[in-house]
């Protein structure tokens, strides 16, 4: 099933292909580890996304779960004046590429890099100005759950895999996917959360939070 | 064409009506107005989608290029702490619809209503913070070359209709689409903006104004 229309997609792509941007290399050399090690990471076009916000937002303190090897975390620290991005991984390997491509992007001094339960590590901070889930997908809920209060009045929730391959759009819907519309209709429900749902690539949820 | 796979859209949709909003009743009349008459307006998902970014941007002066009678400028009314939102159109009857929605909604004071010429209106103005053009779609890349130095350093240019029904994405695009595609092209390719498009609705191009 496709999300967006093939050509709809394509088109955007090749847009966000044209612009400018500053470490075309690096980042190119990035998305191509993850298309042959068939690493799932975010795109081009989410990558702008999460760019433009977060100069928008100018957060001191960003946390992602499930950092991978940095590709998501490059656009927030690009896009950050001050302050830091934390970088989660389960895998010491992942946050070690991780690390190597912040240091030739000139980055490093915008990022903590913490190998562990991304959860737990986040419990650590107090005043999130912006979390990012892209952890197991089971796990989104109980994420937002357990780290509410860590978020400061005004900070955003960014979701990637929202839509799941469209798969939450379906009937019957297996357990994953429940568990992603079950994260999907808390946080349009809440009312201490103000929610969108941006459908670039696989779907990204953006929230604030409002009390 | 459809941009977006039905079920997915009827999906983010169904999300956007769960979500509570202040004045759903009027909100609701005002899309009513625009389905019985053909009057083409954002939507739900758009609305959020504006709201969610002007609450980032924190604008003082927001100018709508094509107003219609007011359904897009509420939720830049709604959103913004302070200051004001220009409404403008050829025709005098959308706007005073405009003013009499905006005063059952509480918003007068945040709003001026201008009936006229958009792009010459909006050139009497300095300091922009954010820009929206839906006025006639051959326009955008005019609107643009003309205004951009009346808006400020960060401002924001919000543009409607930038996949207009999927078109730019298909060969042999006819004269609109043709100016549509300029325009996209144009920002994506400026170095005096960072660009977006997002594939709600008909899609909304997004840029931040770099220098
Ligand atoms: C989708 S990948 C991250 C991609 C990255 N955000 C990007 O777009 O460039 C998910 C990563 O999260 C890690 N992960 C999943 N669940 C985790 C958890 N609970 N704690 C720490 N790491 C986790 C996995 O090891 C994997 O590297
Ligand atoms: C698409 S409708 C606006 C809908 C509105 N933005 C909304 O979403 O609720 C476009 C409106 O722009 C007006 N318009 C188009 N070109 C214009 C121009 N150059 N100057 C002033 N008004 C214009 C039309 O009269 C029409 O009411």
């Amino acid at each position: 099933m496709n999300i967006l229309n093939s050509q709809v997609e394509a088109y955007i792509e090749q847009l966000n292909r044209i612009a400018f941007i500053e470490d075309e290399e690096i980042l190119k050399e990035m998305e191509d580890y993850a298309h042959k090690n068939d690493f799932p990471i975010i795109d081009r076009t989410v990558g702008r996304l999460i760019y433009l916000i977060t100069k928008l937002k100018n957060p001191k303190l960003v946390i992602e779960l499930g950092s991978g090897y940095g590709y998501s975390a490059y656009y927030f620290a690009k896009a950050m004046n001050y302050g830091k991005v934390v970088l989660t991984d389960y895998q010491e390997k992942n946050l070690s590429m991780a690390k190597s491509y912040f240091e030739r992007l000139g980055l490093l001094d915008k990022a903590d890099f913490r190998v562990g339960n991304a959860i737990e590590i986040a419990k650590e901070y107090k005043d999130i100005d912006i979390l990012f889930l892209d952890l197991e997908k089971t796990k989104y809920l109980e994420a937002i759950l357990r780290l509410k209060d860590n978020l400061k009045v005004g900070s955003l929730v960014i979701a990637d895999n929202t839509l799941w391959y469209g798969k939450v759009a379906q009937d019957n819907p297996d357990d994953k996917t429940a568990k992603i519309k079950e994260f999907n209709e808390y946080m349009f429900k809440s009312r201490e959360f103000f929610s969108i749902l941006i459908p670039l690539r696989d779907g990204v949820l953006i929230s604030s939070k409002i009390e």
